[in-house]
């Protein structure tokens, strides 16, 4: 970043973060993601764990098709017409550190009385997961100690 | 977790990822969040850099604020009325994981031609900074090794 530059002379909507959004829309979007990662493919099951009107998780659902982050797969079982279900693409799957993060976040500050709702175990040793700031040299980070550099890809304001 | 029970028979709303993306309402939320990050800490200047309406930037800001959050603290320029600006609390700051996570994701799934538009560097060393699923017992975690045990915390669903 040029010295005389601060963050407020780059463009908002070119940050990652700002894209980032784009793509996930609102809650519900959110939510639809948190289901397919737990196993709830099917627009009947997502529809009625979700609780969200039929109208909204159709349109959620052709945005995150669009975006790329669900594919579409198609499933017959016996007896009955050829239906589709909805799976989460390797894009969407790289969504999971946002997810737990504001799990993270949830239990942390939203728990109720009697503490977290769920618990994110490492299937190999029962330890609990999270997630931690590194770097590429190995080190922990602190939140302070992160510093926020506009790279070629940063687009600075008109005028 | 019962083993008769599955992810679909707790209540969705019950759930850490639902009570926080409660508290953040939408994308807009998250992008003054972003901006308060970096240091954009006065009402003018987030309308500014964000293009949003005085209207919403005054509707979110009183979500966060009501959320905990943000806080407002009073600022006096020589010569000038008293004015207050927006800083995180404690509880905002600690959502910074969610905005490095839609950070990596938007860097390795939005980026454009020219690439990622910053780059989050530890301060110490200047190695590049992200974050990683790991557990308690100090393992890497792969994706695909996180387990959901539902805690004392979920809500089954009535009926």
């Amino acid at each position: 970043m040029r010295d005389d530059l601060g963050w407020q002379d780059y463009e908002s909507g070119s940050c990652s973060i700002a894209r980032a959004v784009e793509s996930l829309g609102d809650r519900w979007t959110i939510l639809i993601l948190r289901d397919l990662f737990n196993g709830v493919h099917r627009f009947d099951d997502l529809l009625d764990h979700l609780g969200v009107s039929r109208d909204v998780l159709t349109r959620r659902l052709a945005v995150l098709l669009d975006e790329g982050l669900v594919e579409r797969r198609p499933y017959r079982e016996a007896g009955r017409r050829a239906r589709a279900d909805y799976h989460l693409t390797p894009a969407g799957r790289d969504l999971q550190p946002v997810l737990v993060a504001l799990l993270q976040w949830g239990d942390a500050h939203r728990a109720g009385a009697d503490g977290p709702p769920t618990r994110l175990e490492h299937r190999d040793c029962g330890g609990e997961v999270g997630i931690r700031l590194t770097c590429s040299e190995g080190h922990d980070v602190r939140r302070w100690e992160v510093v926020n550099r506009p790279q070629a890809g940063a687009r600075l304001r008109a005028g």
